[in-house]
């Protein structure tokens, strides 16, 4: 298989205006296909912005609402596929959830964020209950998580154990965890032989400063795209062969002794 | 209680020589001990010399076998406590092992390394069965684990949970493995939140060739010391008062779901 040219959507969004939003996805989604990308990922709750306070569950909507729907148009229009975070509605219950539309429209799969952040996401959302979700693309095994939930390595061991090629992380990363995007993330990839798209917001909103820096890093713990602090669209590839061979080179999920991990638990 | 002050010792060690690198030892603790350390810790299999080959069974000596007592002669002339690395002999099994001895020359901890790397310790070694080996020493809870140990999350974060402060690791870490040393070890120490002591090899020995880069983390990610690639004795502080107030900043271990992790069994 080709590698896959991933391009990671670091972008500023404005808290509640939701059509704003969706026309900075699609001006990405055009540069990103001209560029030659197979995949776009934006930051955590990129649909609606993320210190939308009080309005969650006004703006919350279901994962198959209109803002999927817009998102799905504009998968289409530039023949990418596309994650984007947004709360999700599930009747009474809000979710901090990401959703990967393919190329075609079609609603891949719908991620849950099971480690909640901070008293802003604790007041708001329910902590998702399902930690493996997953989706085929390009010959890759697509795994889905969000910001804080890949702070703790069980996560993404979890995914590694599955089977998970690329891992994509829409994020809100804020000062000061500057450390978070620069050393933890390739840290993830190499002692997990993945790569990792981790995709962040930046500049000011309300009470956060969000810190930039996303980055595609692969199976050896170097960057292959690397964002600054401002608005960027970086892109990167994600090489089935390449893993392959650093697999091979580094074996750690044959030599876990998972008999010994039994505290963890 | 005031920090410990930890030197790390990276040296190149002669295989076989061992009364050469107990003197090594013997002036590193004179300079550690002059420079406040209560606490040194030397690299993986530093009494025999790591690239030994096929002398591991004939250099193999208990844990209270004449090294021990020459490294205590050591601890107590200095006043300050040491790891070392060994080849430990139980019998007729050999096992990848470093000891802690006190100030007062009390044999304090004996771990056996439970992840083995590569085909020459695969050859000679017999993996250990415990994964958890701590002891006290100046107010804070000493963990020890060696080298390619310390590449898998699992066994760090199950040190996190029983409470280890400042986790020693002995290593050998070869080129091109350069990353771990520079970016997975801090790495560690910020998810467990914990100080990681990590005290390398450097030079050439038969084939390998080590890495040095030798380091203190400290809870925030951020190195205390750091050695370069050539012989060096480095300190630095491991501060209980820090570590409160870093975990009060970042309750990973609060906020972990175990109920989530269940696949890593």
């Amino acid at each position: 298989m080709p590698p896959l040219r991933t391009a990671l959507l670091q972008s500023s969004g404005r808290p509640g205006a939701v059509a704003g939003n969706l026309r900075v996805l699609d001006e990405a989604a055009g540069r990103a296909a001209a560029a030659g990308a197979g995949l776009l990922v934006c930051p955590e709750m990129f649909l609606t912005g993320y210190a939308i306070g009080d309005a969650v569950p006004r703006l919350a909507e279901p994962a198959d609402g209109p803002g999927a729907r817009s998102v799905a148009e504009i998968a289409v229009r530039h023949g990418l596929a596309v994650l984007y975070g947004y709360p999700e509605r599930d009747g009474e219950r809000v979710f901090n959830a990401a959703q990967l539309i393919g190329a075609d429209g079609e609603r891949l799969a719908n991620y849950r964020k099971t480690h909640l952040f901070g008293g802003f996401e604790r007041d708001w959302f329910t902590p998702g209950e399902t930690p493996l979700v997953q989706a085929e693309l390009a010959g890759l095994r697509l795994g889905i998580m969000i910001c804080y939930d890949v702070e703790f390595p069980e996560n993404v061991r979890a995914h590694a154990l599955a089977g998970t090629d690329l891992l994509l992380v829409p994020t809100a990363l804020m000062h000061p965890f500057e450390f978070v995007a620069a050393s933890l993330v390739p840290v993830r990839a190499f002692e997990n032989q993945m790569y990792v798209a981790y995709a962040n917001r930046t500049g000011q909103e309300g009470e956060f400063e969000f810190a930039g820096l996303s980055c595609l890093a692969g199976p050896d713990g170097a960057a292959r795209a690397r964002a600054g602090r401002g608005e960027e669209l970086v892109l990167g590839e994600a090489d089935p062969e390449l893993l392959s061979a650093s697999r091979e080179a580094n074996p750690y999920l044959l030599d876990r002794r998972p008999g010994l991990y039994t505290s963890l638990l």
